[in-house]
Order: C-alpha cells, then structure tokens, then sequence
C-alpha cells in the first residue's frame, strides 16, 4: 500500500486508458474531419482522468472485467470533458486556457465547440449501450439512466446552472454545497457506481459506496477550492484566488481557508469510514481519496 | 383513408402527446427553476410534431403500445427541441424566432440556452433508459444506442457540423445529400425505427421501414427548400429565398424549384413504394408521407 504503488496503478491506468479513448474516438479521417478532430483534442491528452481512475478502482472492487469498465469510465470521461467544453465557451466561462492548451472554442471555433460537446454526450450515451457491460441487459439499461440522470438539470447540468444563478450572490453553505453536489459530484458517484455496476456488489455494498462518492465528490470541490486560493496567495500574494475575483462563491470565501481545510479532511474520513466493510478491496479507491484530499494541484 | 381521418388521428396524438411531455418534462417548480422553466419553454407547446407521429405511426405498424411509443417519441423530440435551442444560438445560426416565439437564448440567455440543449440531451436519454419500452432489455439497449447514433457525430450533430463548414461553398448534389442525410435524415429515421421498435418486426420489414423513413426525411427536407423559395418568391418578389441569401446551399440553389420539386415527388413515391408490403397497417405512414411532401408550410 505504499504511494509508489498507487502511483505506478494509477500511472498504469491511465496510460493504458489513454489508448481506449483514442480508439473509442471517432478518427480525424471520419467525416465530419474537423468536428473529429476538435472532439479529439478536447478528450486526449488531457487531465487526470480522476472519474476513469475511480471506475476502475470501484470497478476492481466489484470484481469486474477492466475490458467492461473501459466503456464505463470513457462514457464518463466523454460527458466530463462535453461538459468542460461547453463551460469554457464565451457565454458561460469564456475560457482561453485548459489543461495548458487554447480551450476549443479558441483553437477552433464557437460553433464547433458547441456541437463537440454535444456530440460527446450522445457518443456516451453510444458506449454505454453498443457494448456488454454487464450479463444483465436490465443492470444495463439502470447504468444508462443512471448516467442521464446525473448528467441532466438533475445533476450535472442543473448544477452548472445554479452556479452560473449565483454569480454575484451571497450563497449559504447548504446552497454551495447543493451546487456542488450536483455540478461535479453528480458524475464522480456515478463513475464510481458505473464501475461497481460491471462487476457485481450487494445493493447495500453499492450504498456504502455511494456514501463514499459523496464525500469524495464534495471534498474534491473544496480542496480545488483551497488549492485555488492558496496559490493565489503564494503567486500573487493575496489570500483571495481567481474564484473570489469573479465574485464566485466558494468554500474558501464562505467558511476561510482553515475552516475549508478542516471539511475536506472531515469528509476524507467519512469517505474512507463508508469503505471500513471492504478490507482490502478497497483500497484503490481509499488510495484515490487520499490523492484527492491531498493533492497540490 | 379519407384526410378527415388522418387529421383527427394526428390532431389527437399532437393533444395527447403535448400532456405527455408536459408531465415527462421536469416541473418548472423543481430546482433549478430558471432552468427547468427555460427546458419547457423550448419543447412545449411548439411544432408540428412530426417525429413523434411518425414513431406513433411506426408503432401502430409493429403493434407497439402506445404507452411506451410515448417514451420513444418524447426522447426523440427532446434531441429534436434541444438541437433547435443551440442551432437558434449566435455562434451557430443566430435566430431570434422559432415557433413565433423569441428562441431560448434570447428569452433567457445564452449559458441558459446552453444548458437547456445540454440537459434535454440528457432526458432523452434517461426516457429511453427508466422505462420498459421493449420486454426484451437487449433489444431496449440497441434502442438507445439508435438514438445516440443518430444524434451524434455521425448522425446529427455531424450533419450540423457539415452544414455550418459548407457556408459559402459550392456542395454537389451528392454532397449536399450527404449533409441532410445526417442534419435531419438521420433523426426522423431514428422516430420511425425507434417506435417500430417498440413493437414486433421481422428484420426485413424494419429495413423497410428503414428506407421509408430514408426517403422522407430527405423530402422533408427537399420539400423545406422549395417552400423556402417559394415563400420569398411569392411574398418578396424574388426567386430565391433566405437560405440563398444566407448563401447556403439548398436544393432549389443546386437544382432549382422544378427539378426538385420532382425529386420531392420521386422520394416520395419510394417511400410509398417501401411500405407496399405492409398493408393497410402502414396507412398512416402512407399519410404521413403525403403531409410532409404536400404541406404548404
């Protein structure tokens, strides 16, 4: 259980994965070239692929084939940079910068950048459904919804939504923190559960796990937060970051920054309690929580 | 077979169908409000619903139950609607009407335009996943990766994208198809298939139904064309009508309005000719035929 352990798993993974997605993919040879090419660059070579990470860690968990799992966490993957796309566009973040390339919309243009995110959702709508991911065809139609649902105005969307409402306005913890279960833990707990839902867990199994979705989703947003206003302060030195100078609510502006650390770490330990049934099996997913909470970037 | 009928028969799906979507449609009550209310807005009370009677139509055909053809038909119109709400937008064809009403970005705003495409997508998809639409759930699966196909890019949103590269070009004929085949072929198949499918058919008389639908989506979109010149040409004096002037390329702007007013007439009697096999079961696919190539507007 050493770091280098998780470190070399993780790296294997996302390697490895790194070659799925670019066969899921449709080629920059398929017509539409240019709308396949801009799908292309706003999915490859590209982030820390956390949700694929957490499929197949919930995926090992629930014993199931990593071939099956692929499917799983490259929908996800499709949706999350959709939604990356879309969010950087002039009329939402108006983003020239992601992950150290030009956003699509700059690269390309607006009209494209639109329909690459469109067209990734509906593409992981087609990995869900065009291949086996579980024996049960009934499990699998309940994974399909369950990525619908989370990504819809129930979920991921509406929490895009509510964030773009509350430019400006003051917001109290539980309105941040319902913002934020929806914009980005709606999809971490489901790249956790469609990874368990290859293999097979009991349905209270997928509660405990579901559990653990939660904290981790929440903590990820509020250690970006702290990891947003820390930098800040030591490149710019000011205790306030980007988020507080577009009037944006945070963790951070709403509780300080020690108060702010003090939840994720709360809620590191509440992830790892809901795992305390699994033993071992677990314990990508507890290394991941780990990372998560402790990151510095 | 009198037109009386197919009026009452289609005049009687639309009023049954606009209450399946209200209740199938988040409530403008639940939260994110702005959000919801701006979805409702962009599906209700608009259009002719031609792709819901179509699956309804399909449906009747394969003996499907109209309780479950209501979900095929509401998914397919929530791609339709949510591909009208990003067209509309600036980046993309700039619309400030649709329906006789103001278009969703300029009604709300452009991030919520946004979302509201986004969110509908992802309705489409939990419709078609939440619900039993086919007792077999592997045949359900192939349901869903139907509609993700032909939504996205090598269905419609890459029809979008070869229509919004082809601005200012010359297309061939051939081209030009290729375009429309994808840009709105490919979704009024998805209707007719998908509301087949429902149903029983053998294989052979769902690719039947298959090349029907071929045949009148590009009639549709022929038929379009000519109504577009014709109506400038009778209110304005002029041959050609808005799309010319936006310098797109159109059927009547490669054929002109005689030859593809035959070229209508020709889909048309292929699509009736698909159906021969069929009886009178496809009666109202044979009447639908008819209204999409002989409507005047």
């Amino acid at each position: 259980m050493s770091p280098d352990n998780f470190q070399t798993w993780s790296n294997d993974h996302q390697r490895r994965f790194e070659e799925v997605l670019r066969h899921l993919l449709p080629s920059a040879d398929t017509s539409p070239r240019r709308l396949h090419a801009a799908m292309r660059y706003s999915v490859l070579d590209g982030g820390k692929r956390v949700r694929p990470l957490l499929a197949f860690a919930a995926g090992e968990l629930a014993g199931a084939d990593v071939a099956r799992v692929n499917f799983a966490a490259a929908a996800v993957e499709m949706i999350h940079a959709y939604s990356l796309v879309h969010d950087d566009m002039p009329c939402m973040d108006d983003d020239v910068l992601r992950r150290g390339k030009p956003t699509c919309h700059v690269e390309y243009d607006e009209a494209t950048a639109l329909l690459v995110g469109d067209a990734l959702q509906s593409l992981a709508f087609q990995l869900l459904s065009e291949h086996t991911l579980n024996d049960d065809a009934t499990r699998q139609l309940q994974m399909v919804k369950l990525l619908a649902a989370a990504s819809g105005s129930r979920g991921m969307a509406g929490g895009q939504a509510i964030d773009t409402d509350s430019l400006g306005k003051q917001l109290t913890l539980p309105e941040l923190e319902h913002m934020h279960i929806h914009k980005t833990g709606a999809l971490i707990r489901a790249a956790i559960l469609l990874g368990a839902h290859c293999g097979t867990l009991h349905e209270k199994q997928m509660k405990q796990l579901d559990h653990y979705g939660k904290c981790i989703g929440l903590a990820f947003q509020v250690v970006d937060d702290v990891l947003d206003a820390e930098a800040d302060t030591a490149t710019l030195g000011k205790t306030a970051g980007k988020d507080a100078d577009n009037d944006k609510p945070t963790y951070v502006t709403l509780l300080g920054v020690p108060a702010a650390k003090q939840m994720s770490s709360d809620l590191h330990r509440e992830a790892l309690e809901a795992l305390s049934g699994f033993g071992d099996a677990a314990r990508r997913l507890r290394e991941l929580a780990d990372f998560i909470v402790l990151r510095k970037y």
